[in-house]
């Protein structure tokens, strides 16, 4: 399925063409990690994590396969990080540790980030390079990659694009983006840069396609802090407002209202701590007041209060769910209150936050809510911001990036609509070595890629097979035959997730099972046999009788 | 929790209210059935099964605890019938079957679906009194009930609510409804008979919430047909076409089309062949050209052909699922082609019909699908559809029905801002004994009610705990470890979805439960409590080393 990559001569002077090697988040939205390569010279933008979709039973999270970086280690030459969202630092304790020591460029948010993780995995201190780069600033990796940053708004500060300029030529790389026109920070995205580069010659434009099927432009976060300060002002007693723990924009903006409206603010749930803890540490987040904690608030009326909360995506122990569910350990929420969640659920998560609203309609509080509430905005560009970026970048070639199939080639439509299409555009996947040159732009092998899981302390114990065995268990539970052949056979039958105890039924199992396995030991069989004997008894009785096909484990005890 | 419902006094004339007791679709999407109890009559509507959450794990389907009825089956005068929906009959070959021999009035196109699935389900032609009565009929149930059909448009033919004369006053039940002003039979839902019971005095509305939250009005069927005519124009080569099957005037309008295109259809998938059947044999669905089957469409070129096939839901056995999949025994999709889903994934569906998509696209085909193209609508009304409907029936009571809490407390909300709110507006609950007079509108009590879960041939013998088991083993997988005592202590482990086979793991544990199993019997401790050894030893060591918490099974052969 996959071959080494390249053919590639030692000999970088005569090299005609470069290699972009996507990891991860070409063809998925996640996990993000994409590799260039020049002659014997890598380099590394981001190492994110990916959540597990349904199926993917118990697994904690996904991280890259990244056989093709430890098969080439020696020739990393640096790493760069465009902002400090899971999908693109999230892997980076489980990938960073497994890689020679490199320079790793990020902004300061995204750094502290990093560090803050790296620390929570046990890493020590120093032993990741990790060198403050922002988002204006300029990095060499190796002798072949120069990349200037470029600063694009997002729902993260700090975040970054790069014009990397090769001997191939200009890439522009956007990163995740949004061209909003109100930043909290007053820093519009940098098109200047793009605008420029377009004049001197891009040759590949990679672009952020999430939204490409979105008509129109993404709203702004000022028009979010608007209706949100309207829909605060509204509010009569205490607030309990959620959004991603990481937009700190959001949240400053939220601090300031809440200021305004002489509310004291409360940050509750520990993402909501960490993420406030480093963009303080880094000065992305003035406080008018000093937050107070939920013990501090005694003596203040409900309208002087403003919980920041965690939970808007229906995580079970966040904080919101709790207060849901009333069973917070310290608050209980009541009529007169109010919660506001200025977010929308991530694919996956719209049972769970759909569970969250409906508890807290029963408990009579009045609750806030996109799309009745325009009280969220999207971190990426619709099809009117994707164009902008085509239109100034004016690529010969495209790569539609940061999307499943149904974005890129969505987004890939969308710039040939354009003025100047580019002369060529891949949909490319995963492991795709896509060679690139003055006059070339075409897959030309593939090489590891794909998903590692996590789940608790085992990173990559758990493949496809392991997965498909928790799906049958989760379907229709486990039933356990054991069989005691000596002196006298007997068996003895324990199920769990298969059918509430039921004594008629487990008895008939255990005559159909001892059956076969006193049929077997009279004709003498093998032992295998018996039990195969055993199984397939069992199952015929077990679908006969319930329509039901459980896990089936027949153990023999000679 | 519960209790037996009433201290109503057997002698009727003397009552002074009715009792409404909803046992399912209150406070939830899904297995409606309502009971109406005045003196020693029952009245029963509807009668349907709901689909399982993901948590719900391996449950095949979901239909209402009916204890009350069964309790009460002697009182059950009469059984009617709203529409064809699975929610609203769904559970009928359950509940049906476990009930006295009462008259059960439907519509001609609901009695076929349901006529359908009794035979499905082996019940005897006759075993149930189906008695026809169409959506404009009047009925007498018992000597108290007096309902009168009222057309209301939906997404399924021969649809109706009801009034219900009583000798309290006057109910209004909308059923399931829009106001469509534009249906493709041309018959407008029947609001003069709404308005007319308005007039004379409405006691309670009971009304759909479904979209309590939208605002505006939701969109007509012929504009999805005018849509789906230009995108269907638009197709050079076969289109594949996919909707609810049970949306037979979606259906006839893609024929119609089609026809006018002169596209031949073809009807892939059997649920979407039973609808088309039952609604051929009452009229419901006229043919311009006879259906093909798929071996017959060899000859016609590629843009003669339009297949309607199921899988909007991606349903992974369906047509549209096994095209995308590339294993469709006959079919293959290939560039050229054109997907339509002329349908919204319901909650819950969103990641399997998402896989689908992408698929599509990955073959090449163009696919269409809401929102940028508008070719699809809910067959439930929006709020100005829900106020004209409170308008006109000016209640004095009001029950928002069919719905979550979100959905109902919306609801109520909106009838407080109409010119004649409601004087009261309960938000009931499945089981709620809600007690209605002239001057009466309250919950006098519970009855039982809630979930029984059907999977596989069982009814009701799985549980919120077997569930528990199911999910726990979905997440970390099985682990059984079978102590055999004598001649000397050993142990085996077997595990599943656990990890992946680990020869030192297994070692480990085994070392582990055999140590523990070695000081038990030195220490001549009981068998359970060597068994309890074992498992905390081996849980102790599992969840240190790897994280997790299998479900462990320690079993002993003595």
């Amino acid at each position: 399925m996959t071959h080494p990559a390249t053919d590639q001569p030692k000999d970088q002077s005569a090299t005609p063409f470069l290699e972009v090697i996507p990891l991860g988040g070409m063809g998925e939205i996640g996990k993000n990690i994409t590799a260039y390569r020049y002659g014997d010279e890598i380099m590394v933008v981001d190492g994110g994590l990916a959540f597990p979709e349904s199926h993917q039973m118990g697994i904690d999270l996904i991280i890259p396969r990244i056989d093709y970086l430890q098969q080439n280690a020696g020739l990393i030459k640096g790493w760069i990080l465009t902002h400090g969202h899971e999908d693109h630092i999230g892997g980076l304790p489980y990938i960073l540790t497994r890689m020679p020591r490199v320079p790793v460029y990020g902004a300061p948010l995204t750094l502290g980030l990093v560090r803050e993780k790296l620390l929570e995995f046990g890493v020590k201190d120093g032993e990741i390079d990790l060198q403050e780069a922002d988002v204006e600033s300029r990095v060499k990796i190796g002798t072949h990659f120069d990349v200037q940053f470029i600063r694009m708004t997002h729902s993260i500060p700090d975040n970054a694009g790069y014009i990397l300029t090769t001997p191939v030529g200009k890439i522009i790389h956007t990163g995740d983006f949004k061209l909003d026109e109100e930043p909290r920070d007053g820093k519009l995205s940098d098109l200047g840069k793009i605008e420029q580069a377009g004049k001197e010659g891009v040759l590949l434009l990679i672009s952020d396609s999430t939204n490409a099927e979105r008509p129109g432009h993404s709203v702004s976060e000022a028009e979010v802090a608007r209706n949100l300060e309207t829909v605060i002002a509204g509010c009569k007693g205490r607030v309990f407002m959620t959004t991603f723990a990481s937009n700190v924009n959001r949240i400053q903006n939220v601090i300031d209202i809440a200021h305004r409206q002489s509310r004291r603010v409360v940050m509750e749930g520990r993402s909501m701590l960490k993420y406030a803890q480093v963009a303080q540490q880094v000065g992305y987040l003035e406080l008018p007041d000093p937050f107070l904690t939920n013990d501090e608030v005694g003596g203040l009326q409900d309208q002087q209060v403003l919980y920041v909360c965690t939970g808007s995506q229906g995580q079970p122990m966040s904080v919101l769910s709790r207060l849901a569910f009333g069973n917070h350990a310290k608050i209980a929420l009541r009529r007169g209150d109010s919660v506001i969640l200025s977010s929308n659920p991530i694919p996956g998560n719209e049972e769970a936050v759909n569970l969250v609203i409906n508890r807290l309609y029963e408990i009579g509080v009045d609750v806030y809510y996109p799309p009745a509430y325009r009280i969220h905005a999207s971190g990426h560009g619709s099809q009117e911001e994707l164009a902008t970026v085509l239109n100034l970048a004016r690529p010969k070639f495209f790569l539609p990036w940061h999307g499943e199939p149904r974005h890129q080639i969505n987004h890939a439509r969308l710039a040939q609509t354009l003025p100047r299409p580019p002369k060529r555009t891949l949909i490319a996947k995963n492991g795709d070595v896509v060679r690139l040159g003055p006059d070339e732009f075409k897959v030309t092998g593939t090489v590891p890629a794909g998903a590692v899981y996590v789940d608790g302390l085992g990173v990559g114990d758990i493949g496809d097979d392991v997965l498909l065995d928790r799906v049958s268990l989760s379907q229709e539970g486990v039933l356990i035959m054991t069989a005691v052949l000596h002196p006298t056979p007997s068996v003895e039958v324990v199920s769990r997730g298969f059918a509430r105890a039921n004594r008629d039924l487990d008895n008939q199992i255990r005559k159909v099972a001892l059956e076969a396995v006193e049929n077997g030991l009279r004709e003498k069989r093998r032992l295998e046999d018996v039990r195969d004997d055993m199984y397939g008894a069992v199952r015929r009785f077990v679908r006969k009788a319930t329509g039901r096909n459980p896990v089936l484990i027949p153990l023999l005890v000679d």
